[in-house]
């Protein structure tokens, strides 16, 4: 059985270390258009599907890391977590593949430019940029794909957030996982918008791992979900080839739809939607029956993605007051 | 292609007929544990799946019908049905089939004890009552299936108000449907209670009838509806046979709960559930995590029913207070 650390020694084989004082990276925020929904293997974070995502253009998280005694630290937006807490620990369990030796530790400082507290943060910018300030302070020179692969191995989607603009994670067949790595599509969309909706910023009630889990073990309609996705991914990739909007929207819509519907059906149920939740899924639904063309993706969370052109920008504003508007391609 | 007349001839074929004034009937809601969702032939209401429900003792349609010239007249719960409103049109077009010749038109009076206001108007009750009033005032004598068949003709869930208590709608193969009929399960359960948690009574927005078309049609995930339905079936029938209500509870909700998945999956999405339907899951969710034994379902609606044991009546009505409570087998 392979490990996270056979992944790493194989990728790292005969790399140069030259090592520097620190290393930086920054890496964006990616929102799936197509969702990573299940693994075929926990550890390895290996997905049972392909996916398709849009990386936030400026949005996401700036890491330095540096050499240190002791112990690990990790500082996030100026806040400091305790080597217990759960973001610290995982963090750790990360920085363990690349350790030196027993006695190296690191400094991890991490800043978001996506709002943590607006319930967006998402450990996948966290783990690319990681993962490249690593390559930085080691001066691996590791290529995209390499650090794709090391990436996923802190979080599945951190792998997409490697890249810019539309990115495709192949879930590939090995057993290895040395054939799931992300890679970017050249396609770049300068008036595709994004919004972001919070309905809360509180924690979620089950966390995305093992809610996937469950409903891949639980969920009888899950096992469909591949069917789904293979629609749905040559779907969005035409509609991206030929820049439709109302394709793209109501592919995406439906995909994160057919991933929550999974949810639902497993059990105990998973029900990331608060009743707020609902209410601004009907509002978009019924912009779109007056003509509007706004659609919504979403995530393990309460929180809605809308998706749109520059020109609907002024009504979906008027629509949804608190609504932050993202260019994942520049204005 | 076998129509719908052609059934009816042949359950009425070498029946007597002794026209009396009036004919009348009761027959009880029932309230599906596993759902029935989807048609295989949309004229015949023949379903996909097998279906079981319990019905609700006193709650459901008196019916009374006489002959009457000229036209037909509609009176549910003392108000009259103009001729063009659909409600009137869907049950003439059911006497249609019952006609002894085209100058012969009837006079329907429906009572419902079910509160037809509380959104809860099962148009089940109605047909498969109006059903069994047509027998009494032709005096043909027919036995509970072949009303079970001719209810069905109807409104499909019809064909299982014929009966009292847990019924069984077995779903049949042949394409004329006179093997898709409903049977009664001999079990009674005294001590098991059901909860009418009124949401909204407004109309929905989209009927069943479109709506499980819509599912059948667009809905991927609504591929492995039929495997679930062969899961929970016997699960359900085992735990009504053991007296195991925390599966009896768990198989109804997780059917209710798959067969709202495949709506959400569908294009576009049919939600039912409105932003306080969701308040009252996660209500009954957070009961339960506090050792109540509550379970609910939920139907083309927005509506929660409310599964429990006697013993917990105190508890649900402090949690839900305008909860109305029934007693399928009687208190």
């Amino acid at each position: 059985m392979t490990t996270k650390q056979d992944i790493v020694s194989r990728v790292l084989k005969g790399r140069p270390r030259r090592l520097r004082s620190a290393g930086s990276a920054f890496a964006p925020s990616n929102i799936a258009l197509c969702k990573y929904w299940g693994k075929r293997d926990d550890d390895l974070n290996l997905p049972v599907t392909s996916s398709l995502s849009v990386s936030l253009g400026r949005l996401g998280s700036n890491v330095t890391i540096c050499l240190r005694e002791k112990s690990d630290s990790v500082v996030l937006n100026g806040k400091r977590f305790e080597r217990g807490s759960s973001l610290a620990r995982r963090v750790s369990e990360f920085l363990d593949l690349f350790r030196p030796d027993r006695r190296t530790f690191f400094k991890v400082v991490a800043v978001n430019t996506i709002p943590t507290a607006a319930g967006f943060a998402s450990s996948a910018s966290g783990f690319a940029a990681m993962t490249m300030a690593l390559d930085d302070l080691f001066g691996w020179e590791l290529d995209q794909r390499e650090l794709s692969i090391l990436a996923r191995l802190g979080s599945g989607s951190a792998c997409r957030s490697v890249y810019e603009g539309f990115v495709e994670w192949r879930a590939g067949k090995r057993p290895d996982g040395m054939d799931s790595f992300a890679e970017p599509l050249k396609a770049k969309w300068r008036g595709l918008r994004m919004g972001l909706v919070v309905i809360s910023d509180k924690e979620k009630n089950i966390g995305s791992r093992p809610a996937m889990k469950r409903t891949r073990e639980t969920s009888i309609l899950y096992r469909v979900w591949p069917v789904k996705v293979a629609e749905d991914l040559p779907d969005l990739k035409q509609a991206i080839h030929r820049r439709d909007f109302p394709m793209l929207g109501k592919t995406a819509e439906s995909n994160a739809l057919a991933m929550h519907a999974t949810m639902i059906d497993s059990w105990p149920p998973i029900v990331y939607w608060l009743p707020e939740s609902v209410a601004a899924m009907k509002r978009i639904w019924n912009l779109r029956e007056n003509g509007l063309n706004v659609y919504f993706t979403m995530d393990a969370g309460p929180n809605l993605k809308l998706l749109f052109l520059k020109q609907e920008a002024t009504a979906v504003k008027k629509a949804f007051p608190g609504v932050q508007i993202v260019s994942p391609f520049g204005d």
